[in-house]
């Protein structure tokens, strides 16, 4: 442990040669900006109104539509110099009328299951796909079987379990996830007939978890359903006890042509730099089952709220602040590439720093950034900061899907990190609703979020 | 802000000298203790049995007793080699028929309000008291007015909301729990005929929340109820706009005399100091509003779980290592006090440490001890093996009110730090339930619980 101790000396030490010219009363202001959050609701009650007077916003759907124009509205309300609508064109998937799985056992009785339709998944004919099972723990165990002939016909069924020994959740997901993104075309490669994927969540529970999977053109696209995890572990008995006979399909989800949309974004002129901007943004679009409250209206309504923040206690930054909604996160990302494309045509603009939430409204531990290593190390220098909030674990490597693609224009990438042992307990489940998000975490985060951002503004980068 | 970096300078260096004897494979091990915990359920499932089949457990209550039995089985279930039952005589207090406050206005019409008895409060006479109402924003503001007369035979309302800018919900529990603690006897002294207090919650919601109140026996013992913070909202509304003529209280508790009770102990014997004990524990009794999930159901099975992880393990502790279900805590601590009397008379053992966990079952952020400097010093120098669990605020002051009583034997003392922002949203309410604990954050602070532990029985203080 000798060495792990001189390493953090000698890192505190590199702090004192390469901090940022911080002022004494610093700390101040970021207490006043946080004192300004956590006494006010209006992030909560604009999320409030996202989940349950807008709902679910499947990027191309009228309700996404009329989010853009709500949150232009909050943007309005929360005092940003100018909001616009910034266009772009998104994919329309739908769900159509719900997908059905039922298990036919050998004696004929049947048992439905629960499921959704992946995103961006292909429907089975009108009479549905039956076929037999066949579980599958990962990929190697699907090549071996496919090779001996034993995928062709079947319904194939992952059953890959989010690990629960990561603590860090994301991490889990991460390596599910590669069942959920490509394992339908993978099924699709040996013949498989559909597929059923176990669905990425850290609990037991009864609700099938949606999210996004990718074809690859070079295979059939089979449809493919989320189970939810108490129905996997069901199945997955179910034929240890050599009980089923076969699993019978419906889904009726299909791709439509792309359809227009926009991000919104809601801006306060710098007053000494206003060339130099800073993004801030979450999505507004979400999956179509529950009410997209953590994914991503938190996000959103903390981005909003940092503009009223500033405006309410006359904090002019000196950078220019943009609070983006982004649209089309969950099945395209087109939003951020549209972002990031009128980024490079505004000429004598500068896109200095973005900073994403979308891991959640739930307590913030800190920051991941990514930039040069001069960048980098002017952040971290602003631990201390935030130790009073509890969200100083601030490190190297962060960003966002959204932002992503500012990184060619050199921008300076962050992510806020939420506590995640929540998350996926809710995440692209009917379960994500307002009622799961805890106004003081909510605001918490909003409160960090705006700190940092003040800071940026301020000092530059 | 360098003075700042300097002294974190300063204090790593002292840790090289300080440092306790790690070797370096304890990380691994303190691993093994996390995923065991972590791919379990044990301690959840103990926990809705504790919710759901037990349920609101109020010392000297049958249930209580219930609670008594099903943890002694849950701890020998868990592998301790002894289980025994500490007894300590209890305080009895019942809430009787439901309590009952109306605003009537002075049109004569009435409303009904959302209130909860305080424990250890008396009731009023069957008719009820009726009064004007007058509310109270401060004790200052309570002797100005009560000198002046305008407190007599009134009934008292103090609003003295959680400060929302404290980002340590318990400091903003600690101020505002002055008005639940001695407002009543204070509101008697100036001649009050009963009293309603805004629930000590950090949400607007509608659940009254309980908890104790403290007479001071030379005043009249007046009725005293919570309010939910929503009508707290809309009462000192309906006060501003001169609407209430008066509200009508009933209330039927009353404290019965002193029964018999016990706390329940489980041990593991140290392999080669067994004659120094390392408690761990939290309270068995809850109030009798919800199910006594986080407060302090969580604590419990979570010291249940150390002993099941260890025993599951094979890990042998080298000190003795018992686990503590305290009666009593939420109104008289007669727990607390008789297991520090026992170990005050159990010749030839020391009380080296103990932890509490009574902060809710939520995501672990730390810990706090007290002891000697050097004992703190060593302790704070594992700090950078609970990074990896998220848990490593580890910071001087801490222990628990149940162990409090063991600090006159030198015990050094400890208190778990779960993520405080949730807390005082169900804290002695109904909405205190099995549902509102998530199992991943449970699990994670019986983890890092676990590991402090056996770092403790490794190598002593």
């Amino acid at each position: 442990m000798k060495s792990r101790f001189l390493a953090a000396t000698v890192s505190v030490a590199a702090f004192l040669v390469i901090t940022a010219p911080i002022r004494a009363n610093d700390s101040l202001t970021l207490k006043r900006i946080a004192d300004e959050v956590l006494r006010n609701r209006h992030a909560y009650e604009n999320l409030r109104f996202l989940c349950k007077k807008v709902g679910p916003r499947l990027s191309g759907s009228p309700r996404a539509e009329k989010a853009v124009q709500e949150t232009a509205r909050m943007l309005r309300e929360a005092g940003a110099d100018s909001v616009w609508l910034q266009p772009c064109m998104v994919p329309r998937w739908v769900r159509g009328e719900k997908e059905t799985a039922l298990i036919r056992y050998f004696n004929n009785k049947t048992r439905p299951l629960n499921v959704a339709a992946l995103g961006n998944s292909e429907g089975t004919e009108t009479e549905g796909v039956t076929g037999e099972v066949v579980e599958i723990r990962n990929f190697r165990e699907l090549d071996s079987l496919g090779a001996l002939g034993m995928i062709r016909g079947k319904v194939v069924f992952y059953n890959y379990p989010m690990d629960p020994t990561q603590v860090q959740t994301f991490r889990a997901y991460g390596q599910a996830g590669a069942y959920r993104g490509g394992g339908p075309s993978l099924a699709a490669k040996w013949g498989a007939s559909a597929v059923l994927i176990r669905s990425l969540a850290s609990n037991l529970d009864d609700y099938p978890h949606t999210g996004a999977t990718r074809y690859n053109d070079s295979f059939p696209k089979l449809a493919a359903l989320a189970l939810s995890t108490n129905d996997a572990e069901f199945l997955s008995n179910a034929i240890r006890q050599k009980q089923v006979k076969s699993v019978i399909i419906k889904s009726n989800a299909k791709m439509l042509a792309d359809v227009p949309s926009h991000n919104v974004v809601g801006e306060i002129r710098g007053s000494e730099f206003p060339d130099e901007v800073i993004t801030v943004g979450g999505h507004l679009d979400s999956w179509d089952l529950g009410e997209g409250a953590h994914d991503d209206g938190a996000g959103c309504v903390q981005s909003i709220e940092i503009i009223r923040v500033l405006k309410a206690l006359g904090y002019r930054p000196k950078r220019t602040i943009r609070a983006v909604m982004f649209m089309n996160e969950e099945n395209g990302l087109r939003g951020g590439q549209a972002y990031a494309e009128a980024a490079r045509n505004e000429t004598g603009k500068k896109f200095i720093f973005a900073l994403e939430s979308d891991a959640g409204g739930f307590v913030p531990r800190g920051f991941g950034f990514s930039g040069s290593k001069a960048q980098v190390a002017r952040l971290l220098s602003w631990k201390p900061l935030f130790h009073p909030y509890g969200a100083d674990d601030l490190h190297e490597g962060g960003g966002g899907a959204d932002i992503g693609p500012l990184r060619s224009l050199g921008t300076v990438l962050a992510g806020l990190n939420p506590d995640s042992q929540r998350y996926f307990d809710v995440h692209h489940a009917s379960s994500d609703v307002f009622e799961a998000v805890s106004p003081r975490e909510l605001n918490l985060g909003a409160a960090v979020m705006a700190q940092l951002l003040w800071l940026v503004a301020e000092y530059g980068l």
